[in-house]
């Protein structure tokens, strides 16, 4: 399995190991899902405030939302190698956790285009929990953001993806 | 230890719990320091792909420190309610480390300022290992993101902090 | 006719009420065109003034144009629930009206694409309009914003709009 | 008092009647405030139905307001011949007016600068605005954005104002 | 050949001179390339210092490059009339030319859409020698960029283009 | 005076010859300009036609000069090692120049920093070329950007400077 891995080539290099932007020019447009997702721990102490704190109008969640939809269309603008690409649904999920204690993210970003919307998704968890932690962060500087990963993918000539 | 937390408002809600700007009108310019950190962990394989690949060019590396500097100067961009500063100095350090195996990302950022930039310095690290993961995907999907977090923060009135 | 309105749903909540972008990958790209309008209402001193300095070089106006041409192509970045588009035209006119006196501003945007352009030319005009407000709120503090509105939507499954 | 009017000059044009950039170098930084407003006007059913549709999550508001900070800080990208300034403060706040009916906008932005923040207020109120005609406009195209002006400014050489 | 020149028109400019962006809404997407070039010639001691200093590492060049393939996303941002397009290749390459003494730049973009992509490619040549100046200038005030032109167009109606 | 150039540091270069933003933390903000200068040279009949056609309404020149403007405010996000600066005026000028034939673009740039504005002026007189180029690119592929270098540099510690 490794042996395969390693004959294939990290595409955002070229011949000569230099940084590249991957052509798809060559590609046809095809309806492409990509789910992500993180989490933001946090002290039992920084949770119940924001749970009680949150409860009347929604504001840090909601907020943390908005950030995380905004990210995933600036995406192309913050990782150099990524196409601009026009996106036809992002979706972002926070919900507590009190067991972690913190809270989980998942975003869902969707396109018809030539390549995937992977780094859209894993963008728009990243900033919408570097958001949770601004907001919390007056509380409880030990917050901390984890576990972000690509959960699925499908669409695109790669295939479909699934993390265990 | 808790109550102490409580009773401490979480400073971007008003009274009415809405999302608002903290107002640093009040505050003095201090040097201010905020140092983060974070790790990328992938299969062995892609590791050892990457190091490979990577030893002629650094490009990869190199672009992910690129990515992460040019991240920070947009922090209040994406975080709603981060104000807007001018940054003296923006480090980003990226280390193979194969135990993990992986890379640790460090990010220094410094200025003068009413308020901290421990922000920039958490998105200067989220968006560097965002670039990693983009150009190793094709090896390697189950990447995953981690522990980022504040490392230490000198500077301003709440004094400094220091992570375990 | 009030039944039907509250018949629709926000298209911009999902059902637990919370902020989400509607998701367009279902739709067929088609021709959409959106003209908006809007007004700068001043002192006659101020409209005659600008009229005046204005005559050599035109570029109070010109550079409010061009804001507000530049302005449409951010739309996707103010708005947080707008999708990101290929635009295929953006017009923005502004005609001196003594009688206001101030001026008439009109925007057309078009584009081939799964959802309109509404929001871009009601963009344009609003920073337009911000731009003479700029350009002369040293002669004017009282200047007003007036009347920012969708004239005309063409294309798309929901049909064509004439305002009144 | 027209006289006088005349007498000023259109900082924005120079001597040739050309677009420039007023240059601030010679002036002090001092505490400055500005405060703007504005009105969004909609049929009752729509602002019946943004008001019940909103009660739970408070979303639309909330997003609007977002929209209307972080468009703020974009000002000086925005509006041409502005300066890019940091900014201290920003606050939206959107009541609603049952009367109108619909939405009146306050925004309050503060800097310690060479130049006021009139714009950044104005901004604010404008795309809080636009944001909210967005997440309603599936119900009622005919929502009209209205009234937009400052309403006072503090700090700086050439005096407070305020609108009468 | 002059009258031929003449009888176009300026393409940005109305029926009243008035700037515009052109409309491509009648126009069909096709494959597009734009391939265009500059040089950023130095001291020969300056040159010698980066061939040198860059040879481990290869910084310099790398973060130029990066820098140029970011700055062809921004281009529509950028340029008041440009249209904004989906991008589906940009490459920047920098070569040593110790002739000049400086560094050849070369940027190739792809796209599939109603209108080509020359501004892209200009615009990562111009932000690519922008950095090379940047990260040079502590050595050399006097570097000048030079000869920023299209190599080469291909694809559209307009038909291709090569540069003598 | 080679040897002196060989002594000095590539300031963007770490010991390790990484890219690096320098830090200005330990600097005094003092009073800055930048003067930069570029040309674009095209064919005869192009120059006619931009001279004749621009007569009425001054928009090509004026486009372009606002395009600089604007740009040096982006400077920050497109240069990757630049720092975020308050900017106290930013002015182009573009003069024709019948002897290229072409136009002349000249920009200068101050402020009150830590660091100087060189790549402000820079990025404007290059954005301002880019900009003429593509308003005049229907008429004549063949323009050439050429000659853009720092004319003169005031304030700051390491002097002044100005171009033979």
């Amino acid at each position: 399995m490794q042996e395969s891995i390693e004959n294939k080539k990290l595409s955002h290099l070229n011949a000569a190991g230099e940084a590249q932007m991957v052509d798809v020019s060559g590609k046809t447009p095809t309806l492409r899902e990509a789910i992500a997702s993180g989490q933001v721990r946090m002290k039992v102490a920084t949770f119940e405030a924001i749970v009680g704190g949150n409860a009347p109008k929604g504001d840090v969640l909601g907020t943390a939302k908005i950030a995380g939809i905004m990210a995933a269309k600036q995406t192309a603008q913050l990782i150099p190698l990524c196409h601009p690409l026009p996106l036809h649904k992002i979706e972002v999920q926070i919900t507590p956790d009190a067991e972690l204690p913190g809270y989980q993210i998942q975003a869902t970003v969707t396109t018809k285009a030539e390549t995937g919307v992977e780094m859209e998704a894993l963008t728009a968890v990243s900033v919408a929990a570097l958001t949770l932690y601004d907001m919390a962060k007056a509380l409880d500087k030990s917050i901390q953001i984890e576990a972000i990963r690509l959960l699925s993918k499908t669409g695109g000539k790669s295939g479909n993806y699934r993390a265990d």
